[in-house]
């Protein structure tokens, strides 16, 4: 089966170790973003995954696509041109210290993309699935409309779309989001949000949750998931539950929604590594659960474990296998050494 | 407002990651001190802060200097001359293995400075606070005779007076200590300890505390902090309460003792990065919050707030901002990404 | 007191930090081997220790032998010879991520090794103490042949022999483990086994342990040993009881039964620096232990502490001091600075 | 145009900068191998170029896999199983001190790869070219029959065939290579060698060279390839000329021959930053050049300058772009910063 | 003597040792500028130096601020805001393969500012110096239009003023640089031009210079000097003379024409260890002979000698001392360790 | 053959790669010293070399003893005790750059050692040879009579005595030199020298040599040893002939003279690695020589091969075999990969 994710792929810049910014003499080069992360999941599950974008035509652009290339993704279909890659810093942080992202991504190729640079029935020849995040129609309105171009097409041809709600306050506003998103939704069948995306994006409230308090509560994020069936009519609904006891624990866990039911995983206290990309690596074991026709329950506990994992992974991408993924899932979390 | 802090700044040479003394191949180099960890965290608060010290006329003695440059302190004071940069190897320690530190810090070149070599007048032009620590005097009878002389100076031009006690029982016998620092004492207005240091330097008992046990006892620390007021009369006196977990975890909090009353932090679980000067960054945070007339409860938890931070920091000083700072003293430690 | 150890080393890839190896384009080199980590926990004790094994005429093979003589193991009777050195990947694990170990140890130096490379006349001269694992007969019949001939001559020369069962099921069944360890073990005076290694060799089971879900029972580890000790007959059998909370979190424990006896040390939750060696560094701890006439609940207070400080340590091989030992059998593992 | 490369990777373990082996206590992991290699260079040109081999199921037969995909290699071809990855270490040499090179490639999956594990029928379809060196044959009889086999169905499916003579002393003998070798010869239509290629493998004399002197002599060169000509009926013979100055300079020209006339490239003195590989990249820029259809002079111009170019790149593999080979090759080797 | 200079500081990120862009997962991470690295320079050699800028208010912006500090540099008038600090990236050639820099420079805070940013009688304040390139007019029309700003108020307040003419072909036309560049010009005391600019910027022809082929002729740069003197009035007119060997070898030499006479320097045989900002270096250590009084000959000889060492230190910076350069200006340019 | 080495190690820490002082903010760590450098030269050699110090009883103590064990050095003669390992400081030169050495050697362990630290019988015991360098009785004057009861102690025993002159003006004048050096050199058989010392130490002038320029001329250096040998009666005089193009590349040679002969080595040009050490890895290859009975020319052809490849080797240690340096004076350094 294969699947095709669209949106920004990043430099990502980040001092070593627990280095703050201003420490650095070095930072670790490394490639991500919401759709390249999880076209990097699925890959990593044998699956046939594409990811599109627009890159610059130098060495920088071309490292970003080695770097996906690196782990079997098919990038045949990326367009060269536009100034420069977008890039991200990544600050790490720790206990109490929360870690910080600088966004330097205005002004990037795929930022700065037309309609015309991508061929949609070419794109979807052979597609089954196709996935967006939020980040992505918020670059600017023409991105946006290339978006909508795509999902109007997914629909068309019968590809299953997904979307990440992802909702980022320094790329537009919530009314803008709104009224972006609720254009994009109808062709939407799977979507995925954190416990803040459905607020910020469409004004839907989980019930009084206090994020920062870490408390989470079940009924509401039911509620949540149930208005958004009811405004978009979308499939599958998965909200990811994370109580950020520091940046050094978080607790971790997701609900599926669908047919009118709600599933919710099992809960794990994650030591972390690396907790950017997390949130894509939940989509990535979701859309791969689904498209291979697993039950809500095993696929809700497949995508959380997965996601569980990447927090243990340097770097955006979730580098694990099926069967990693499989025995967490199962209930190991041992941590004992596989010899 | 004006801040000058004297004493020994040192290389400071540290295996990379977990490793021992006896693998490193390589050390991480970075510069500390006590009194230098000050200065560097209120310059980081905004604050014009100066280092004083004696280094030599050399590249590393330059290093050191550089170091300071790079995060805003004026280095304008510092006298070079005399023989070689004192250093400290730092071996990280973890969980149940004890970090390890080995000093070589004899005949630096400020352990071998003269009273001639600082001109207090001229140092103290403009100053509103001077700082100090129990290790300088203890660096030899001239040193000690310079921090008199300063003091002494401080009192007559109207700068307020801090003094960390660090009693170090490699540099001095207790009973030096006592009689050494009783004489700087009544020029202090404002004194931190952490829990030994009272009765290491001046046999005020803290009640039956075990430090190695880890339970911390509120009303002892109370007593401690009344009799070091009656005994020298000192304004603001301040204890830090840190309960050893391991080397990896530790409970950290503090008590600010002025004006008759004791102002208890709250208490912050931490995963330590890196545990040395976490005491400089508490006297940095205080210092900090007294001179811009925080209240007492708000100065303590500033202070305790900030060093919680800076064992989340790699190197001896404590790089975090005033908003970093604020915000976990307003009660969010959640560690979520700040994009 | 002299002590000998026999087996494979082998050189540990491992990439830096928690990467992943397809991440990996550097892997930190060291060596290890369990045998080899026993000498070396005894030498850093002070004790006379010399490996001995077969390595090949190469400069990795030096490298190998060099890395041991840094830390004080006689290396004077190893030989030189065969086609290459065994390795061995690490990837470290962390939270519920496993760590991941694949050999790559076949066709190694000591695994061609015959009878006429090694003569233990020679080799036990003024030797106290011979140890090896379950590992190095595992390797293949000609070297099982060569630990029984060393068992025996040990036995004739009044050497005192330990064994650590280390059972691995990739080196062979546990039909032929049985068969081999049965022939060695009447000559072993001391044993080591994990909670699985008992079942792994001889079918001796521990009760109903379930090791995945952590919870471990006193009583039936005391009935393993007893079995043990009813077959054949050793005079300490000793086991580690290491609950696998995660990959970054582990309690550690362990057991020695002797005279009809079974002494329980204390239990240690353990942040994981690096659990690889854990196993050997409690040999080694015990060794000491029994070698320098500790009574029996001083000799497993001293392994399990030994043990757990190796966990904090990088690599395969226990660099700690009898000191550091002895400072948290005695109870002190809050970790605190030692300046 | 596809060209497909056949032959063993392996996972390159080198100290890094200038360590001596015994000094390191890191290694960069790289990978490579003759045959790997000419087909990144193809891939860097541009050309679908795809590499066939076997290697094991594990983490690290996926890195080299990953690796070539990286620089985008077709690996769909590559064939999973048997034991282990073969490994080469590396210690680079500099000035009088020559680079060290350590095999550790027996028992590699390749080496025990099967004729029944590739089907060639499938492997050549839609390819243009087919190219291995003689170490492949060299691994064991097995493998040179699947050589063998791979040769004659090029030929019959009118597969252009290449061969880098590439004579490795530490797998056969002189007398074993000849013998394979000529039945192999036959079907190739291109052959490359170093100068001391032809007299190793089939004992034809360059005349008298004396290579550690470093003089070259043209005629000698010419009377090599005219012999192999004669001899195997090769269309392309082309002769590699390195004068090794020291590890640290080399000079670098070559020489092609064909129909009956013999074109020198200029020579270039390098200043060296990674030979091993040289010879590879030499190949893939032939290969190149006479698959499109260059002029004799100018294929070896541009083999040579892209092989210069690979000296100066670090690992095997020759990450230079047909840009940056064309302007060398039109004589601007001035390395003048290119903004 | 105080010295200001204006332009652009940016992020410079590249590979560590020889790693192409593509092979690189990480990188060096230090900063620059053609007119930061002056300041840095004179700063090095004991001078009051400010550089004035716009940085962005985050801590990417803040660590190249700090960098600066770190040398020295007063950096007290640099203004905050605006997007993004520019970044360039390099890759470091070796032998004939050149080095790379890829700009991304485009929308930085400095390319953003207005006039209103920068109260140049205040910047001035004091003041001796005054030194841009012309790199920082082609930004764009706004910031030409603050250096003009910027260049009459330095003549009317008796500053003196310098220009590197640095053309920069990606940046603006020859076209566009000639009309800018000559409206600037006459406010310009001291010009420094390397071979090309004064063709490329106001087609001021070298006579028959062949760059590539790295013959340099001495007559045909006096000739453009004497035309530069002419056009311009400038007092001091001086020229870098690079032949560029290889990326490894160059030989560096420059002339300065002053009072009708052109004094030229010995000639450097160079071992590059860092070219990028050789010629940077070059014109500090020439404002910093003028600025000191030094006679054409010495002052063209120091600023030949600081430029040699600049080659030998790794980033933009030169990070030398005054004795440094005055030894080897001297004439002693063996390398001997000095101990 | 058992030679003893009598003298000081120090940590050396350096920057990584090329970088300054003021850059580094990590040292590379390793050890050395005049004297334990050409221990671990003989121990190299397969010789059984002791090292006789006295260093801290603490863990960089330590790691200084277990650098020296791992290259196989007999360490048990090392003395435990005193305040502090010395240190040096190294930055590496580059073209014309010199590396810069910064010694913090005073107060160290064996500077501050006592006549009874060392038992010279039970050193002595079954040795053939002794060797210290002018830099050990330059330390002191309790060091400087500890040497001549050592050299004494050896003449008696029938130990040869070799002593490099190694004249350092930071550690004595020349006038303190010459007094001591001559009371010592009665008892020394094989003396090394470079072109400065024997003038430095006792005012034997070697011509007219200048060495900056690089001009070597053979007759004087005949004339300085022959008075050498007037004056001290010495077996064997040696002297090193080091031009110094660069601090990149140095010519090297050296000369032998004895029997009233002198013997000129071949010139090696150096592409230089690290040359610290390489004046002790010569007169490590001498000893060898001379111990082995080689005859004059193939002594000093061995030992300036020797250091000629010590060159090459980073750290102060020279890690090179008999065959490496054999195959070099054989006449092979072309720097052909050894495979």
């Amino acid at each position: 089966m294969k699947v095709v994710t669209f949106g920004e792929i990043m430099l990502r810049l980040s001092p070593h170790g627990y280095h703050r910014f201003t420490q650095a003499d070095s930072f670790e080069a490394t490639y991500g973003g919401g759709e390249a992360n999880v076209a990097v999941s699925l890959s990593n599950y044998g699956m046939d995954a594409a990811f599109v974008t627009k890159v610059p035509e130098h060495a920088i652009g071309q490292a970003a696509v080695n770097d996906l290339r690196r782990y079997g993704v098919d990038t045949s279909k990326i367009v060269r041109g536009g100034e420069r890659l977008g890039i991200y810093y990544l600050e790490k942080g720790a206990s109490q210290r929360a870690s910080q992202v600088i966004y330097d991504r205005a002004h990037s190729s795929i930022a700065t993309a037309k309609q015309e640079d991508f061929n949609w029935d070419e794109i979807f020849d052979g597609v089954d699935w196709f996935h967006f995040t939020g980040i992505t129609p918020a670059l600017n309105d023409d991105v946006a409309a290339i978006c909508l171009t795509a999902v109007k097409k997914a629909r068309e041809l019968g590809v299953k779309v997904s979307c990440d709600l992802n909702y980022r306050n320094k790329l537009w506003s919530k009314e803008k989001a709104n009224e972006v998103m609720s254009g994009l939704m109808p062709y939407v069948d799977l979507v995925v949000a954190n416990e803040e995306d459905a607020y910020d994006t469409f004004g839907i409230k989980a019930g009084n949750t206090d994020v920062t308090s870490g408390e989470l509560e079940h009924d509401s994020y039911i509620d949540v998931a149930r208005q958004l069936n009811e405004k978009f009519g979308c499939e599958y609904i998965s909200i990811t539950l994370r109580e950020s006891v520091s940046a050094s624990i978080n607790n971790w866990a997701g609900m599926l929604y669908t047919g009118g039911k709600a599933y919710f995983s099992p809960t794990y206290k994650i030591h972390i590594v690396d907790r950017v990309g997390g949130g894509d690596s939940f989509g990535g074991g979701l859309i791969y659960s689904v498209l291979n026709g697993k039950k809500p329950q095993d696929a809700i506990n497949f995508a959380v474990a997965a996601s569980c994992l990447k927090h243990t992974v340097q770097g955006d991408y979730n580098r694990v296998s099926i069967q990693e993924v499989e025995t967490l899932a199962g209930g190991d979390g041992s941590g004992r050494v596989q010899r």
